[in-house]
């Protein structure tokens, strides 16, 4: 792990209290036999860069402005378009969550001061867990520090106090659904994506009598597709499991007062346990679980991902309780993003762009080609001033690399539109990419007309 | 996991679609057969209330003013001294940090827009990751939604990818590191609360060429000891390990310009990654890790924990590199929370209350029992305007139950300070607890006169 440089310094040290010999003796041997751990980092790290999947971070900051969904890069110190936020309703600049922040730093301090269970349970909390369970029409709501650990800590604890519970897991769960359930080291069956006859076939392999839990998403993130949570449900009680909703793609956007898909289709009563993000649409930090009372006060209780870690500062659960009863009542963020997907779906049909069909804004424009899509972020922020970034394994799957685009209220202004789309065109033309047809023959729906019946 | 109610109205609602015969037939199947979810939950949940170790989340609200550690609850609607907050040097209430989270709001909006890897990365996270580096002298350093992701996402992903590694953990291990270490599923040897003689036991049974990482903290959580971080290391050196260090509890704290124990002791250089909090003396959220180049580059490119998640929002990463900067400069909160912890242990002594002798901040005031502890952070809370919380089993080993006393900057006051001496004198009187000598008989070092050797 140490540097040479640290390596040399650390024996030096060790110089002045050990005697001679046994420096020699114990350098000798140490430089011989240890494991060399940097090694190690560097050649997983040489897998990844060998292949195309290495990550490099972006340094893009996010500015207040009104020309639309501006930043700038440190490095180049220009103004960009971001076309890949998870802002997805632009509330980032909402004026009422910044105010909320503003006054409850200078009311309460900068810090939450400690676990929830120790110092740092407050009032805004008890208000923010209300609004959520009420907004999902459930008895109950519990807030964690993220969505991530929302999910991970509670099927891990679920899989750990539900002896002989058996998971039932979409095969294009989010990583934190799939983390939770192999931390808890129950058994797992993966179900083809959104496939009930696959899942049927699972369940019925099953007692009746033995715990399941269907774990599945309303929104998929990297397609855009929308499971058929009704028909899960079905399933659900006809064989006896309970039921795992994430809608972390979904909440704020979809369904009166934006409770997301399960509520848009007017099954949330069907559902037993959602979760959501507070950190898309929502535009704070945070995540959290709704369900009965008793699934609520088991996961207080027993999750060590919300019991052993210090709660959010005040500030961003105000911010969040602001942000989810804003969204409560007003419509327009839901119905300018809604005009934006839209005209961008018509603009990429009419110029040949391939983006997987669906009925939601995710908007998955397909690469194919790990390479292709390091290569056209690069040249879309060096060339075009516009921030997109690729999306390869293991994210996707192999020979599916994308760029994922989420237009946003932001989006509709035509110039920043037009400008996008001719980009893509002129890259598609410079590498020579893929169209609607090679798609097609390989089994995909790409460039269906976009309904939006799930939007109020 | 419905309730009563639901399960009437979902059935209902299946009545309009499904043949009359096929709902009584499903009706009835579900209603005999069917797991019990809900009270699966319920039981898991009594077992805690019958032994005295269920939980009850306190409403305290932190304000800022200038007459110390206050908050108010919102049951009683009354003013309370606070003596558990993990606000450790009071920066809550620092005017810099809630200038800059002011102002970061208004330039930035109040969300990160995603993950680091998509739209979440900006220039003051390179900031505070440079900052953090350089603090403790290491080459880089990666920023986690918490300290617990820190340690469980990381611990985790370095039993996954370092095959055959095994994990030397000590006994009193903070929740997070046990979690990522069984979440690795590597193989863990468990030794001795800061025994030297047994690690070296169980180091020396491995050969030095497989890979080894020993687990543990600087400042114990619930003790306040310190490890012998030196010596720890120089097993590591001998043995062919990787330290791994959590100093969460000494950050901001100890050493020159707040770089924790290793650095008070001047073995930073001897440790190969340390961990810390953002949440706790620095009063942001959050939480890190620093280490090599390399180490750091592997966690960033395979942590699901760090991967997977929306980073934390600008203001946010602006308040922890602004604090973490004060605490560079200032000795100004470390010397008066020194003198703080110092008059409480003083008063505690000279009134017979019995605490864990150790040499830092953290006073652990000896119950000895379960329910004493609830009855007494009861009391205090209705008798005394006083919020003190009672730290039970699981988090404490039975029979050591206790009262977790964290003095800080705001707790010089004398009258603060008698208030609170007397007001445990009376409530040890009332409940007939156990004095010095009873701990003493038990093995335990008690009321030891603290020394603060480490701090500059």
């Amino acid at each position: 792990m140490l540097s040479c440089a640290n390596s040399i310094r650390a024996q030096r040290s060790r110089i002045g209290t050990l005697p001679f010999q046994q420096f020699v003796k114990s350098f000798g041997s140490e430089s011989k036999t240890s494991f060399n751990y940097d090694g190690a980092f560097q050649g997983e790290i040489q897998k990844r860069k060998d292949t195309s999947t290495y990550r490099v971070l972006s340094n893009i900051n996010h500015v207040i402005n009104d020309q639309g969904p501006k930043a700038f890069t440190n490095d180049h110190d220009k103004v960009i378009d971001v076309w890949c936020s998870n802002d997805y309703l632009g509330m980032r600049m909402n004026k009422e969550i910044s105010n909320a922040i503003h006054s409850f730093v200078d009311r309460y301090g900068v810090s939450s001061t400690g676990s929830r269970n120790i110092a740092g349970h407050n009032q805004v909390f008890v208000d923010l867990e209300n609004s959520l369970a009420k907004l999902h029409q459930k008895e109950a709501c519990l807030v964690f520090n993220s969505g991530y650990v929302a999910n991970d800590t509670t099927l891990a604890t679920l899989a750990q106090k539900l002896p002989g519970c058996i998971f039932f897991s979409d095969a294009l769960n989010h990583a934190s659904m799939i983390q939770g359930i192999r931390n808890g080291k129950a058994a797992k069956v993966i179900f083809k994506h959104n496939d009930l006859q696959d899942l049927e076939a699972k369940l019925a392999k099953y007692p009746k009598t033995s715990p399941k839990i269907i774990a599945f998403e309303s929104i998929y993130s990297m397609n855009g597709d929308i499971a058929p949570i009704e028909s899960i449900c079905k399933l659900a009680k006809q064989y006896g499991a309970l039921t795992y909703l994430d809608e972390v793609h979904a909440v704020g956007m979809y369904g009166e007062q934006g409770a997301g898909v399960a509520a848009a289709l007017n099954v949330s009563d069907q559902v037993d346990i959602i979760t959501g993000s507070l950190a898309k649409s929502y535009s704070a930090t945070g995540g959290y679980a709704v369900g009965s009372f008793a699934f609520v006060d088991f996961i207080r209780s027993f999750c060590p991902g919300f019991i052993y870690t210090s709660s959010l500062p005040p500030h961003d659960i105000a911010a969040a309780l602001t942000s989810v009863e804003y969204l409560k009542t007003s419509n327009k963020e839901r119905a300018l993003q809604k005009s934006a997907v839209r005209k961008l779906k018509d603009a990429l049909t009419d110029s040949g762009i391939p983006f997987l069909s669906n009925q939601s804004h995710i908007v998955p424009i397909m690469v194919g080609h790990p390479e292709y899509g390091r290569l056209i972020s690069r040249d879309l922020i060096t060339d075009y001033n516009i921030y997109l970034h690729h999306i390869n394994y293991p994210t996707v799957a192999k020979g599916t690399e994308r760029l994922r685009v989420t237009p946003t209220p932001l989006h509709n202004d035509e110039a920043i539109l037009n400008h996008f789309v001719t980009a893509l065109k002129e890259l598609w033309k410079k590498y020579d990419l893929q169209g609607l047809d090679y798609w097609k023959a390989n089994g995909f729906s790409v460039n269906e007309p976009c309904q939006f019946p799930l939007v109020a």
